[in-house]
């Protein structure tokens, strides 16, 4: 046996044959066409057009957002300026092959020139670009595998597109050699509560077919492993399942500390499975679905319909809305200006809503009257509403008046401005409470673009830096009395859920799937014990050591509890 | 008398007429012409011309930069493209001036479309369309007036552009009624030395010829001034002007505590007047100049040559030579990725230099055999070295070691993110010094970005954030026995100085017209006084209020000190 390293997501292992992501294909040759012009452009048409369809087709089978990238690229392959480009150089004497290659190549740059959405969408153009070409050679596309049996996915990273194809049924866990913690890759494992290691360097060498273990508690990938070592696997994956169906109790440490678990929503459709994997309540829900398909702000209507919606479903419950956070790489044309240098640190989140102040009011106008349509047939939500993207006082002030002018009671604000966490025993005072957003306090302290691959190695919330500004808010919440919740990916990373507890997050919020594996680790440890882990982790110098420190004293306090 | 409030940049008082920059032109309106297509073309033609040869003489009268800047804005009159959508649309019945607003209108979104650096140049174009219609109407181009006398230049914001045409000896004073601390306007104002106060709102209402007092040193514009007052201001000019022309002492407080006053400089040839102006040596050398002319690196010997002729002009006293910082707002096509979505976010600094280490080794080389030769024939300077954009520990182990490799002694780096800041503990440990970039640390500090108009409130290094991060890495110097000095900015601000000091700076570089103000409030206040002016400072709970905070501990310190 010998151990790979990597990033573990949760606290899962599975067990099982290693299947690749095919690789690119190489581009091909530039040789001219033997077959003529005619010939090419026929072969190109049909391959296109199979393609096409054949996108079409996966993404009726996989519905939701998925279906609608996939249509995406579908329209895009079929795309009247793609197709001239095509023909061009297809009468200039280039190999249907060939011309598939460059002519894409130059829609692409077309594409990223423009920028915004569109730009956003060019990555996409080279996997139709390598399906096309596979199919005009007869070759497998690249892309997820399909051996007939369950797997372990080995890729270098996965993109959007191919985990929208994965049959997640076969797929027994997943490891990647690059990408980091906050990866898509890491997202979709924490969402659908699959086990995964990433940024596993040395996973690059699996051979196709070899059976490893892949422990995402211990962070690492086990090769040749003994008869035992899969038996004692088994064993634990088969306790873990019996952990995730054992009655849901409310979050709490083992002193009683209440820790109360609630879940990270983008649409009110997916409240009842929330619940059923136990969420006491909502920590985050998004409301950007309601903006992102429209070219102009729903109507009030249309909003309160969509909140009582949600709101009835958590009855006696708490709900933290968010207020729209449009901008940055979500940007809204009606709301943000398409042509800033870094829209990260532009006009994002409350800042563009306080450009618009309209559509904040029709937000709080439209929760204010879903909250009371909810009361007016029975117990109610507890409410709470919050602005993303806060920097200062004076914001932190506006936005709670603002919706205090609505009659709504609970009014706070997301930390994830590195200003907003070193001042928050200032803002706190003006506010009813703060929930944290670890990924953009992760960007903005670290600054490095939280979606840009180059940095991505910055992009760690275990980070000491983050840390330290998280507790910071913790403390000044304390002091003051107000709860500091966290609703950014940090809080599924059971460990790091330990961490945020001792530093003094009063609530995690979290994508449902993983809420069973941070209910059973908080169960583990007491208040003190927290805070001793998170004291290690504090005390580190980087973002590895941190992770490290907090599992050495997480693993000593265990055997002095024992 | 009435006074206006506003946001003073240095500690100058001046008075005079004002004059107002000229409000943009309308849009021509969309009449077809009545001359016909060829009469319209001739016209155009002219103008075109006639505006290129304009800004060709202005920019050859400007020199320097400004020269390059215009050379470029008569090039992009002139373009070939652009003469096609002019053609087209005289064509089609427009008017010369029509057909200008509209081609010019449609090339800048293709420039802005492309990005990058020819994106940037998209303003310029606004620019050059105004003084076309201008001159196909007769009437004076917008911008900078030329009233016949000294005056002071009332105006929304100064664009690059403006500035290089301002006959600066006609100006006395500069006031805007938009733009921050941070602005071109309040850059300028600094490196020149000009009395200044930006971002008053209601100097928009000034009327031409008004005579107003511009006091920089208490924020405010009084109108319809007292003859007494008129009096008392430039009594205080006087006694100002004789403080800059009193013998330069050593930077230190009033109780002889040191503060070395260092030069901030972008290239060798400025040293000689640096010094004339009393820097004791450079707090930051940018050695982007080398660099940003060229599409390739420059050869050791190029920058060695450079390098040598900055050391000698520094015998016995102290450079700080930073690394290239190339990315965000300064993108080298060699170095940086055109592509990413937020740069300043990205793989810039030195994770650009890391991805590149060719270069930074060539810089090292060059800077050391520099050091060697200056040494060769005299004394040397005290060359110190550092990393621009550092976030972690490990980067700065990795630049240290470097600059210990070839030999160079003191090696450091920059604290402009904020998780450089809160470990200063840390990396302070594996760095002889630290120097912090309060520009880029504020930006990161507030998630806004330093060049973009719509979010320039949230850009003040006042803010008690950014405050509170350059304090945590003042104290780990003063723990740790590591300088930590100041060379953005911030330090060129009289009261922010005293405020930097109190926080624990070790040295402030700032532009060299900027060290007479700076040395002479340092003088007025102990090392305790600073302290405590830098806790009423801390204490705020927002930018203005610290500023206010600090004022008023600043006076009544001077109350008992008296």
């Amino acid at each position: 046996m010998t151990t790979i390293p990597g990033v573990g997501i949760g606290l899962g292992v599975a067990q099982g044959p290693v299947a690749r992501m095919a690789e690119p294909l190489p581009a091909p040759d530039d040789e001219p066409s033997t077959i003529g012009a005619e010939a090419e452009t026929e072969r190109v048409r049909e391959a296109v057009s199979a393609v096409a369809r054949e996108l079409e087709e996966r993404g009726a089978q996989a519905g939701g957002s998925a279906r609608d990238v996939l249509e995406a690229q579908a329209m895009i392959a079929e795309d009247p300026s793609l197709e001239s480009e095509l023909d061009a150089r297809i009468s200039a004497g280039a190999t249907a092959e060939r011309a598939v290659h460059e002519a894409f190549a130059t829609f692409r740059e077309t594409l990223v020139a423009v920028g915004g959405y569109l730009g956003e969408r060019a990555a996409d153009l080279d996997d139709v670009a390598q399906r096309v070409i596979a199919r005009l050679r007869g070759v497998p596309a690249p892309g997820v595998p399909d051996p007939g049996h369950p797997f372990v996915l080995v890729a270098t990273d996965l993109a959007p597109a191919d985990t929208a194809l994965l049959d997640l049924d076969q797929v027994l866990a997943l490891i990647t050699s690059e990408g980091g913690p906050t990866s898509h890759t890491a997202i979709l494992a924490r969402e659908k509560g699959i086990v995964a290691v990433v940024g596993a360097a040395a996973a690059a060498d699996l051979a196709e077919g070899e059976t490893v273990i892949v422990d995402a508690a211990a962070g690492q990938i086990i090769t040749s492993p003994t008869e035992e070592e899969l038996q004692r696997a088994r064993n634990r994956a088969e306790t873990r399942a019996n952990a995730a169906s054992a009655p849901i109790t409310a979050g709490a440490l083992s002193d009683g500390t209440p820790v109360p678990l609630l879940a990270n929503l983008g649409k009110p459709e997916a409240a009842a499975d929330a619940v059923t994997q136990g969420a006491e309540g909502v920590g985050l829900f998004r409301t950007e679905f309601l903006f992102l398909s429209s070219t102009n702000a729903p109507t009030v209507d249309q909003q309160r319909e969509s909140y009582r919606q949600l709101l009835s479903e958590f009855r006696g419950k708490k709900v933290v809305v968010r207020a729209l956070d449009a901008g940055a790489d979500k940007p809204l044309a009606f709301l943000n200006d398409a042509h800033e240098e870094n829209p990260a640190l532009g006009l994002r989140g409350l800042r563009a809503l306080r450009a618009n102040e309209d559509i904040l009011r029709e937000q709080l106008t439209a929760l204010a009257a879903a909250d009371a349509d909810v009361r007016a047939d029975g117990e109610g939500a507890d409410l709470w509403v919050m602005a993303p993207m806060v920097a200062t006082v004076e914001e932190t002030s506006y936005f709670v008046g603002l919706a205090r002018e609505y009659g709504i009671k609970t009014a706070g604000i997301m930390i994830e401005v590195p200003a907003a966490a070193l001042l928050a025993d200032r803002v706190l005072r003006e506010a009813d409470f703060a929930s944290i957003g670890t990924n953009d306090l992760t960007q903005y302290t670290m600054a490095a673009d939280r979606l840009l691959g180059s940095v991505s190695a910055l992009q760690d919330p275990w980070h000491p830096a983050v840390l330290t500004l998280i507790h910071t808010a913790g403390r000044a919440g304390a002091e003051l009395g107000k709860p500091v919740g966290i609703c950014g990916e940090a809080a599924a990373d059971p460990l790091l859920a330990v961490v945020l507890v001792g530093l003094g997050a009063t609530s995690l919020s979290m994508a449902p799937s993983a809420l069973a594996d941070v209910r059973a680790i908080l169960l583990q440890y007491t208040l003190a014990d927290a805070r001793r882990i998170a004291e290690a982790a504090l005390a580190a110098p980087d973002a590895a050591s941190a992770r490290d420190a907090a599992r050495a004293a997480a693993t000593a306090q265990k055997e002095t509890n024992r």
